[in-house]
């Protein structure tokens, strides 16, 4: 590793590369499932998985939550200086990811560095840090999956970034998005994502919705026409979520950001990050916020993580469960994988996780049960009737009658008139315990 | 009442007319704050608030639950002839309706009549029913709010209508909305509801989402274009809800209906019917679901009533609370009222409420808890400084460069410089208290 | 299976004798994991997993939903003469249980045969059934692993049973649990069920909470004393379950029953049995209510199923999640297993799927993932460090201060000394990521 | 005020007293329906409701949450020396106190002074702190409704306190307590509250629940009986709340406390300090727990707030609905007050609710409402039939048979012959619409 570092402390030390050494591995710090050069599904589980890990979490994180203070305390966070603080964080950074073997990270600008209420002074640090950065991204091998600005930490986003009431807090925020899609541009990041934490409202009673909805409109627009003009070829990604911090989130979930798009006309221009325990905080499965994106041709990304249904917020577990990562990755895979994205692991380790070994568990744990999936997902499509069943439920819409109507060529009339014709329908099962049965004969 | 019955029997005999006594009445059958006649925000109350009564609870709701059989034995049901059951059932509805003073009713073609699986049986006896209801609508002066076809209850459905896998009964579905249109029109119903109670999926495992959602869009196309052709001038209602009977149902909420209707291209000729219980059980507020659809110029007509927020299914309750029905009608009121509809008691008296006289008392609560919103809402936008404490909120994007913002006329850098020229942003409270304690003054 | 069956109809025709035939099959009809006899931590499978088929989902649940009519047709439904009726169903019951090889079947008396408001026909209908089933058992080997009186269905109980203001009901509710009790008793059943559906409050405002519970209590001491004086030998179980049908059930979860069972000196005649929905209703996982239970020493017996989490309702889908299944049985397996019982399948198939093999595929799914999981967590426990780390973390307890305090030797004094003494506390990590890393290495 | 500061600093100047002015009232800053002397059921409001003013969230709460940093930025923070920030803080809180004309407030340790790891310095600092809370309670007439000690924020605790599996933190505990109970009764506190945030688990995986709670039952026997010993007379409570921080904290709502209670002999010296928001994330409503508390002779006090119940945490706002509070006030009057408590806001202005004057606004809506509701309640009682509905429903128990049965005078034997004797009962309508509306008539 040490070759890759420029700075010279090793943060994680004791802690050697992480690699596939199979299924009956007892190695605690081994991948069991994940071969990155394995081919599955026709090509390489390294490029069917996209992994990213996660800068805020992993080394921003420090374990405080609404009850406490910080639990982890870090290593890399001691120097009185901010950006020679940073570069000792981005040190650790690189130092976890190539030992984690793994291809890509994400960031906000706040995670890279401190930032203060100075614009120009925000800036200076943020370029300081993206020089670091390229030499650490060449140096590694390690890339940039996507950059955001966090425009929800800061108090003067209380009341919303491109949402807030105060055309001057509105600036801030696209001062902040500037600077941040620089740093993805000059670091050849291959996404840049908006996640509005702030942009919804606490309470409907001061708030004009409608009003904040076509600022937010008019500030992505103002944000990709910017990144457009001055080269940047990725792919913009929304963040859904419900709510937390805000009573209400505009993003709310997949469906909603769609129509939202196609309203402002920004549905050719932005694709959708998906993260499952926004899903789950708003009421749907993953699975299906997954189908929304995908049917709409824009499953770009997602957020890897799992939520607690017993409890009420967003909890950024690292996933575990493998019946469902398994019917994630079938979707994915139908889909044609990713647009533009990957799996970042948008997930932390427990409050009460606190020794340096549990982040590499943490993220072994969630490597491997979607590489687990991947393989399950993959036989299930090849060895299994699952397509077939499905497909021949739709049978009666692909020819005569059925086909008509899809063609608009049915009146209602005509519905009726077959209705006549050929009697009560016969009862057909859903056969759902069946397919169940077919995803877990698989796992 | 006797003259307006057609039939014979008084089924609520005892219960005589509820009137308005106002506020200081002990008479439990009378309303204490709405008088129909009485002026509020420049009309009467009886034309802002335009209540329905609800066939299918009311009349047809019989008590039973998953858990249970049938509590509410009906004098109405005992006829053995299906068409002599129904002439019953319209009797005791408009006699309730009437004694309740309430001017509008809605139905599903299934409440007003049994159905069976023999389509043209159907459309006779419905159509018997429609002569029928005429009669009664102009004894009464009571007049059909909206009509509906029920295209979830009967087992052919039971994998969807209009989204059903099997086109054939899809052409069932289609057979039912035209008859169900064809009433409508005939007794001059002012609208027609469209929800779709199996229109969604049960396990995703087995369902192409893209596909249903494609049928389900041809299907109000084709439904919409006849009516259209055949002289229907109202409105077509969508009414969204998340979930149950199905474990997802497309129309999940406002804001996932106007994607969908967006994006189908049926946006033109399709409102909201927004239900309280189902905008909780979507995770909103009804205050949200009303402001979406009002802000998209789309807000139909309202299903009244309540859900139980600490059980997750769809309760029916009555509503009472004066504080949420205050801050409905505050959006309401401000939105310009109804595009179309009105208020549909779409609530129901619980099992163990077997008494006739629980049907008025819920009733009468429904009715003045809306009409003491009413009054309430009016005086906090006429004497209150609510309105302007909005409205201050904003101001910067009233003038200058917060207006050119608006305008589309800066840049991402435009915005950088007037962060850096302008300093950080003052901080300005959102005082949702205030307004709390605004809205608890009026009450 | 002609031989078993008295009646001479084969209801599941052409489906022949589920069996083990390995992890390798691909035999729809065939467990993959669950070999009866096959010897795991100590005992065969089938003494750790004792399953049962419920009569009531199984032969009686039609499909009906609050939203629609039966969708599943049974064709032991259909002769005119209800206990010819109920023999026709008894018959498809053991054809369906000896077909699927398991041990034990459970009911309520209605599911047996239908009931009338007479309580003396009753008696006599479930005589009649009691004798024949005796005969259907002695041929097959199929036991009762428990028996109930269902108090929820019929109308009289719409305000509780036991529960119930008044008088008159509950003495109705008796007349029940003591034909239950006799059948249960006749057959050999091992244990016997309380499940109050309606002992709790649709509303609190007409509702003496304190005096209902003081019924209730009463209520079962009258049971158990009429079942130990007629040799009742098994055990009692409370299921516990939050809501629904009611709003508020007593029985709330695991927690509320044991201090219910405490304060009315209840604790020493009664246990759990735990069902999987009730547990995630009432906002619990499984395996807490499992804990708390085994913690008391009350673990009686579980209702098998799970429920959908973002729906709020019981829909008693059949188990399938191997990550969930494995929790249960590591801490049923650290308990020693169940108190009497053992797992019953209180799950339904969905409204839609209404071919025979449905049936068939459910339980089939259900059994293997309750094998599967009894192996990996026999895997664990046996070859993983799982239970050291679990232990080491309380050594501090084991000996010295903490075992004074543990003895009750320390005041708050000593306490604070010890504090002064030995400073500040060293960091421990809880190491939840790597524990769930344990459990899916043994997957 | 300044006659009752002994600082010299007015916090929040421009804002003068607030006083009862009546229902007519626009004074921003006035009550409409507190009138402390005002005698109402038997005694002046201010016996009845006894507000307390929560120390940590009205003068400590900073606005922070889990996606930002602070937003309230405080004047009485701002001196370096730990010990005269305190008294700043002290003074603002009496300020503010007196200036509401409310008789209590109520304190964790750390709210007090800041706290750093050694004991001894902590004890220093609290011991200068009571001296001078002395002299303003003195001063002021202001009194302790309660104290407690923070055994949740100090990251030593993120395993537990009195459950942690380390020894050494629940020492640390141990001296906590022992300090913060010594400051209560020097103070004259009235009550003492145990609420334990940590006092659950993250995982069952790496948790011994039996231990843990056998923990914490012997750690409050150690701390109840120093607290005698040493002269308290007040009460204990216990504060139930479900989860958050931890994933299932140990004391979830009342039944499960009261079930503890009970098992570990505690139940003759602890009572219930409920808190509404803590009653909805455990899936109760509020009056729910006040009627289980009230059941069992143990209704100490409350925290009022309210939840977001669209939300899944703990979102402390102000209480507001005037239907849910008088419903509060109805079995608190019924239950004869509080034992020993009165009514804490546990309550918190926004996070964008930054103006001084918004801390005012949010506590006059608060005492408002509450005030109004017991006017309400008590008009209920004197004037409705609400009492009578109630009790005649239970009638039949009253006498004859069914107080036989309350008596254990009938065996089952008895309840079938009663059933068969009398036939089907009634049909008895719960009524719960008539009661709704009985509630609003008083509102």
């Amino acid at each position: 590793m040490a070759n890759i570092c420029i700075g010279e402390q090793e943060f994680f030390k004791g802690i050697g590369q992480v690699k596939y050494e199979g299924t009956e591995t007892d190695n605690r710090f081994a991948y069991r499932w994940y071969d990155a050069d394995k081919v599955v599904a026709g090509k390489a589980m390294k490029d069917h998985l996209r992994f990213a890990v996660a800068y805020w979490h992993s080394f921003c994180g420090n374990g405080a939550d609404p009850f406490g203070a910080p639990t982890h305390v870090f290593p890399w966070d001691k120097r009185a200086d901010a950006v020679e603080r940073a570069k000792d964080k981005m040190d650790a950074a690189f130092e976890f990811i190539t030992k984690m073997d793994l291809p890509f990270y994400c960031f906000h600008d706040v995670d890279v560095v401190d930032y203060t209420n100075d614009v120009t002074e925000n800036d200076r640090r943020l370029q300081i840090m993206v020089d670091y950065a390229k030499q650490k991204q060449q140096a590694s091998g390690v890339k940039l999956l996507w950059g955001t600005a966090n425009l929800f930490s800061n108090p003067r986003y209380m009341n919303g970034a491109a949402t807030n009431p105060d055309f001057h807090v509105l600036a801030h925020a696209g001062a902040q998005v500037k600077a941040a899609l620089d740093a993805t541009i000059a670091l050849g990041g291959e996404n840049y994502v908006f996640w509005g934490g702030r942009e919804g409202y606490m309470s409907l009673l001061n708030t004009n919705m409608k009003r904040e909805q076509e600022h937010l409109a008019k500030f992505l627009h103002t944000a990709k026409d910017y990144a457009r003009r001055n080269g940047f070829k990725g792919t913009f990604f929304i963040e859904p979520k419900p709510c937390e911090p805000t009573k209400h989130q505009y993003d709310y979930d997949a469906a909603t950001v769609l129509g939202f798009l196609q309203k402002y006309d920004l549905i050719n221009d932005f694709k959708l990050n998906l993260e499952v325990n926004h899903a789950t905080l708003a009421g749907h499965t993953f699975q299906h916020e997954l189908q929304v994106a995908a049917d709409a041709g824009l499953l770009g990304s997602i957020d890897a993580n799992r939520g607690d249904l017993q409890n009420g917020w967003d909890t950024d577990q690292f996933p575990n469960d493998i019946n469902e990562v398994t019917e994630y990755m079938l979707i994915i895979l139908k889909a044609g994988g990713f647009q533009g994205g990957g799996i970042n692991f948008d997930a932390k380790i427990r409050r009460n996780s606190t020794d340096r070994e549990d982040l590499f568990d943490a993220h072994i744990g969630g490597v491997d049960v979607f590489a687990r999936a991947l393989i399950t997902a993959d036989n299930i499509l090849q060895k299994s009737d699952y397509n077939k069943v499905r497909q021949d439920r739709y049978a009666s819409f692909d020819s005569g009658s059925g086909k008509d109507f899809e063609q608009g060529k049915l009146s209602l009339e005509d519905l009726r008139q077959y209705a006549i014709d050929n009697g009560e329908p016969a009862t057909t099962s859903g056969r759902q315990e069946y397919l169940e049965n077919v995803i877990n004969r698989y796992i």
